[in-house]
């Protein structure tokens, strides 16, 4: 057992997820171009070769430069582009086909002037989630935009890229088909007007549930390939399609309160927290059968409390390890640092390299 | 400008923190044995020596061992013995005057079995706090414990532990004072009935406030040493006492909403959000004017939406850097690996090794 809290990847369900997630982009016809911010791992990242993936996206310029140097060489870091990278931009863009994201003919502008490398520019889309991107309606800016990249000597429009990021607070199935359907209806007009562009559209809820993607022409979400206690309970996936489970050493029991305290704390798991019926999660532990009386209840930095159900508390044992799912899991494995599989291999991970 | 989100410190904000606690523990005729969790940095941990510290706290056995490595060798490791960690305690024992947490009998049996040398066991107590420890008022429970590590042949008793971490849920100077006096006062029973052992006290908020500790005869607070946005919610500092500070790439504006897209999301951050006023905040801009409508709103892993007022949001530019503060220090600099200082030097911290 392992004296620390560690990060436990289960390749067989990896497999398995990215199987499935080829398989509907191939039968919706559409691309696929998994988002890798999740694993941020090169032995991870090689597995989707396999299944005849050519290119991918990634949140930042460090980690395409971690891919690139992998052999990657179609890369989106699906992030605005900051003007203060621009020189990582350029390297990049020297090095691989490069995209990156923009929602200003200012940006656009700014960066004809940094990067002499030929570069994609998507025009970042807001499905009206309200974190990034041109508003879907706003057809004049986006005309703008699209303008000026065309003018540039450099750059050139690789498409349209649309995160719904707020199927995040939806809670089933329905509700996240009907959230992402609205989204990409909103797109037709958009279609319609730049039919030679593609579309990108991909945030893991909607990829999970739906099985037609029209009017998109990409895919690219990125936590399917792990899924995590937040999936679940947004209803992307089930508990056996997670990948990924902490192990945390059990420290002390407090019989009166039916506590435990594990090693496995915020420095670990993250601070992110769901509501899950009537309590707050930071960790769901691994069962055989489900408790809801079971949650991790409060993570320090270092110290995590499972609140247990009578029967739980009874069998959790000092010295021993409980599996806990995180809430996250791209935020857990950022943390972590690298991944050992179930037959006892350690992967990489960028942030423990 | 640094091309991607970046942590500063700045050092003489880090000494005059580290001279004020050390001045207050000398004039309360307490020791001070500083938790160096917070900043994890065998550098900045050198920094204390100037003020005669000599004993020092952590909160893993491979943080105990990254300052082992730096020369310091009376190390208390604040967290409960955990059995699966014993080999890592024994190689540590034999290198340095360590010391853990304890909290029941079972464990010091346990370890006793599986360690060999010589080694300090703090029994931990809980002054209400409700997380860890063993509850101030069960007498019996910390002389069986206490018993059990008189009977070792190793052990001996190191003393008192007792982290009074419901001070984090005050929200101003009184509060932390009313608390923190309350749970020094329920210790004074404890003191009574075993004079000669140690009593380690000390959470941050309560060693910023207090002036006298009786009847501890320890502290070790550490997330003085850098502060945070939280310390300040909570009633410990002011602004101009933090000494760590993120420069954010502020990537785009979005006019309509008042909102500015930064560079700077969970993975740098941590998701650590604090309620101040009628909102939610994930980090404070550091702004020479405070500004109660401006804030971090949310976070996701790379991206940080800031809030912002009117005149703020015209103050800021794409392409420039925005400076904010944590939330959550500690976490902060987990993330980040390493810090900046102001004058351009970087200086390790332990995740980042």
């Amino acid at each position: 057992m392992h004296p620390f809290p560690t990060l436990i990847v289960d390749l067989d369900i990896v497999r398995t997820n990215i199987e499935r997630m080829t398989a509907k982009a191939e039968k919706a016809d559409v691309e696929f171009r998994p988002h890798f911010k999740t694993h941020q791992s090169r032995k991870i990242g090689r597995m989707f070769k396999d299944y005849g993936v050519k290119a991918i996206t990634v949140s930042s310029p460090i980690m395409a430069e971690y891919f690139v140097e992998d052999g990657w060489n179609d890369i989106t870091i699906a992030f605005p582009a900051n003007v203060l990278a621009s020189s990582y931009y350029h390297r990049l863009a020297s090095r691989c086909n490069l995209k990156t994201l923009v929602i200003s003919s200012e940006i656009v502008k700014k960066l004809d002037k940094l990067i002499t490398e030929k570069m994609g520019l998507y025009i970042e889309i807001d499905p009206d989630y309200g974190r990034s991107g041109i508003p879907v309606s706003q057809t004049e800016k986006i005309a703008e935009v699209l303008n000026e990249i065309e003018e540039s000597d450099h750059f050139y429009p690789a498409g349209f890229y649309c995160h719904a990021g707020h199927t995040y607070k939806t809670r089933s199935e329905e509700e996240i088909k009907e959230l992402s359907l609205k989204a990409l209806k909103k797109l037709t007009a958009l279609k319609k007007k730049w039919p030679d562009l593609p579309l990108c559209f991909g945030d893991t809820p909607s990829c999970s549930v739906l099985d037609e993607f029209v009017p998109a022409d990409q895919i690219s979400p990125g936590n399917f390939v792990f899924y995590d206690w937040m999936q679940v309970q947004i209803g992307s996936c089930t508990p056996n399609e997670i990948a990924v489970y902490m192990e945390c050493p059990v420290v002390e029991k407090f019989e009166d309160r039916k506590q435990v305290l594990v090693h496995g704390g915020a420095v670990h798991f993250s601070k992110e927290s769901i509501q899950v019926n009537d309590y707050l999660s930071y960790g769901e532990p691994r069962l055989k059968h489900l408790s809801k009386a079971t949650y991790m209840k409060s993570l320090s930095q270092e110290h995590g409390i499972v609140q247990c159900s009578k029967e739980v508390f009874e069998q959790i044992k000092v010295g021993e390890s409980l599996q806990v799912f995180p809430i996250h899991s791209c935020l857990t494995a950022d943390l972590m640092g690298q991944y050992h599989t179930t037959n006892g291999k350690v992967l990489d991970h960028l942030s423990g390299t």
